[in-house]
């Protein structure tokens, strides 16, 4: 019989303690399976006295994560702590730097850190993984790093976020308006502590930043994730958008082209029959597109104590088989910083805007459109709400750039009241 | 520089020549992603003289993939001549024996002799990998292998023949019968030499036991699929299932309980709404329930060069990265010999038949479900038809084992006129 693969656990919440449960409780599924023992050395936590419905008595504790992480008994460092700085960084240093390989759930700290923690997984030749980071329990990282390694990924798309996808269900089924949408995930502990994480687009920007490295070969670049959140979307855009065919969901996107690489995570119009339009709720999906495979979609739960702790726990199982795996799909020396482009690839965009009551409203607004190259594929005007009339319209394919410049140039005409909503089409 | 992996083709079809293709075009993809140049030393196909669209002068040519499997310069042995027997057993054989790993998209192949060749792969540390056989280019067997292996599977269901699909899609979009159907995905070149590995679930079931074998541990059982082909399926069931909210499948099923295991292709009763039930055309799905990770989706082309040789590149490149693993997911020795449970879960089935226009036919064969301990969830009939009425019943929960006692007394009813169609509706 082989030795224990010994883990060490930092961070003892609903992960951590699945983690820990999954390790008791199928020990020889895990052996036959991995060709290993796992057990659990040590762990670390704040607090030594919450019970977290799994015995931990038998475990060495250390308070300090970065003590756990380079403790001899510990062979692979399991970080759960969160956060992309203090202790879940200093620990998974300290743990690469002891020789330890790494499994983490931390997309904060992989979209922030990766590229220099990969090198530093590599100099000390140890892998670091970190499938739970994203979509919960689809092993998309596995897939895009492995599985479809032979294709030129031509595009990714996910909708990574449950909590905004089910606000945006809500507000389309229950007919809900944002804000009473965003109290019921609120009520329902749906939302991060701070819920800009959530419904800006944050978290999921995160994701999209670690896919987007593996796809294309390129350095972990979470700046240039173009984000924009789901804050102004109205029950009004949800409804004209399903009379069109399309849902709105939050939606991650990245692509390589010549003009550089593209990433977004916005509110985007996709169409209502495909597998993206359909994902109704708190679940996940990602797209991949290859040269090769054409496309290929995973579905599943993006959160949650089991599909998260089995995501790492396939991570474990792996440095069990001895499975070794640069960190994105290649060697960090070979990462590539990616040319950063923004929307560059032409699409038809929604435009939601109230028009003041004014002769030729309408007219100055479609003239600022035109003057900017982008053309009109339908408009439609409504009644006045407070003596604003609200628009609709769907433009033909054109850049954000070209967009950009008409947006720019509507405060001047004097009858645009606030903001424009701007959504793109993608096609999926 | 690491040395190359040198492969050994055997099988020049479709997806053979997509695979060289991939190796000569992507060298240095290949190598980036798995840290190891791939090349391909030496081929092996019945017909040297045809044109494949790709230049193989520089490789050796053997005429016996036997012989092609023995080589010194082939480090993995690329199985692509297809059939459960003859030269593609041999030759699989014969690499293992010579101690080489082995790649192949032969499902027939696995399907009959999975056991034997995974326990010859141990007894020479060879590693035997089939990401094509099942699916296509969806990596369907990594995830189940690697990805979810901290799960207890409790079912595995996939939609994994696109003719199938195809011809019932077409049936429901294009109004058109069975035969119709059928003629049309043959003109298109979607049918197998012998069409009853299509359509009488053959080739989609072999798929269901290699699945089934690395979701519970068991040695591959292909004898024990229960198979239903969908030759039976009229365009009025696919009508009625419709109207009930339900679209019709071939899928296949296997989960493990206390009964034993049960493993079927056949068509059933899906909801509309569900990813399976919106799975339209040619294209594949699979679905992996775990206690852990909850329900994970997986779609995409099924077959075609690009997608299997995708798949085939897939395993190749772990190989290249040094990745083994057992070849149904745990040491063949530790497979165990699964005990065989046709159908028992209960569930409701969808039924069709022609009662003949005589007083209290209703009655008897009400009578003869009541008696069998099956009870009528819902029941119509129909205007004669030729002097029969076509009935239609839902039942409610039952086991197939109920089910037929029921359907072997209908003869002595006298009333049933020809045989009926059950249909199992599958919750999903």
């Amino acid at each position: 019989m082989s030795d224990p693969l010994r883990l060490g656990i930092a961070g003892l919440g609903t992960v951590g303690a699945g983690v820990v449960k999954i390790v008791r409780q199928k020990a020889a599924l895990l052996e036959a399976r991995s060709g290993r023992p796992i057990a659990v050395s040590a762990v670390s936590a704040r607090n030594r006295d919450k019970d977290r419905g799994v015995p931990l008595g038998s475990y060495a504790w250390e308070d300090d994560p970065v003590s756990l992480a380079a403790r001899d008994d510990v062979d692979v460092f399991v970080e759960l702590v969160g956060g992309s700085d203090g202790p879940a960084k200093a620990s998974v240093e300290a743990a690469l730097k002891a020789g330890k390989d790494v499994v983490t759930a931390n997309k904060a700290l992989l979209a922030h850190h990766g590229q220099a923690l990969a090198e530093l997984a590599e100099a000390n030749d140890c892998v670091l993984r970190f499938e739970a980071a994203v979509a919960g329990g689809i092993p998309v990282i596995k897939a895009l790093t492995e599985g479809l390694a032979a294709n030129e990924i031509t595009r990714v798309m996910g909708v990574m976020n449950g909590t905004c996808n089910y606000i945006l269900t809500r507000m389309e089924n229950g007919g809900l308006t944002y804000a009473e949408a965003f109290a019921e995930a609120d009520a329902l502990g749906y939302l991060e502590a701070d819920p800009e994480l959530d419904v800006g687009g944050i978290d999921a920007g995160h994701k999209l930043a670690l896919l987007s490295s593996i796809a294309y070969g390129t350095q972990v670049d979470f700046d240039n994730v173009e984000l924009e959140g789901i804050g102004r979307i109205r029950i009004e855009d949800i409804r004209q958008a399903c009379d069109m065919g399309y849902k709105i969901k939050l939606l991650g996107v990245c692509r390589l082209s010549g003009r550089g690489l593209e990433q977004s995570m916005s509110p985007c119009l996709v169409p209502a029959t495909s597998p993206l339009g359909q994902l109704d709720g708190g679940t996940n999906m990602v797209v991949i597109e290859g040269d090769q495979v054409g496309q290929i979609v995973m579905r599943g739960a993006g959160a949650g104590e089991g599909p998260t702790a089995s995501a790492v726990m396939g991570d474990v199982m792996d440095i069990a088989r001895g499975t070794r795996v640069t960190t994105f799909g290649a060697p960090a020396s070979k990462l590539v910083k990616a040319q950063h482009s923004r929307a560059a690839t032409p699409a038809p965009y929604y435009l939601r805007m109230a028009l003041a009551d004014k002769p030729g409203a309408l007219a100055k607004v479609a003239s600022a459109l035109g003057e900017a190259g982008v053309s009109i594929h339908r408009m439609r005007q409504y009644d006045h709400v407070n003596e604003a009339a609200p628009v609709l319209i769907v433009t033909h394919k054109t850049t954000r750039a070209a967009l950009d410049v008409a947006l720019a140039a509507f405060p001047a005409t004097g009858v645009v009241v606030g903001e424009p909503v701007a959504l793109r089409i993608e096609a999926v």
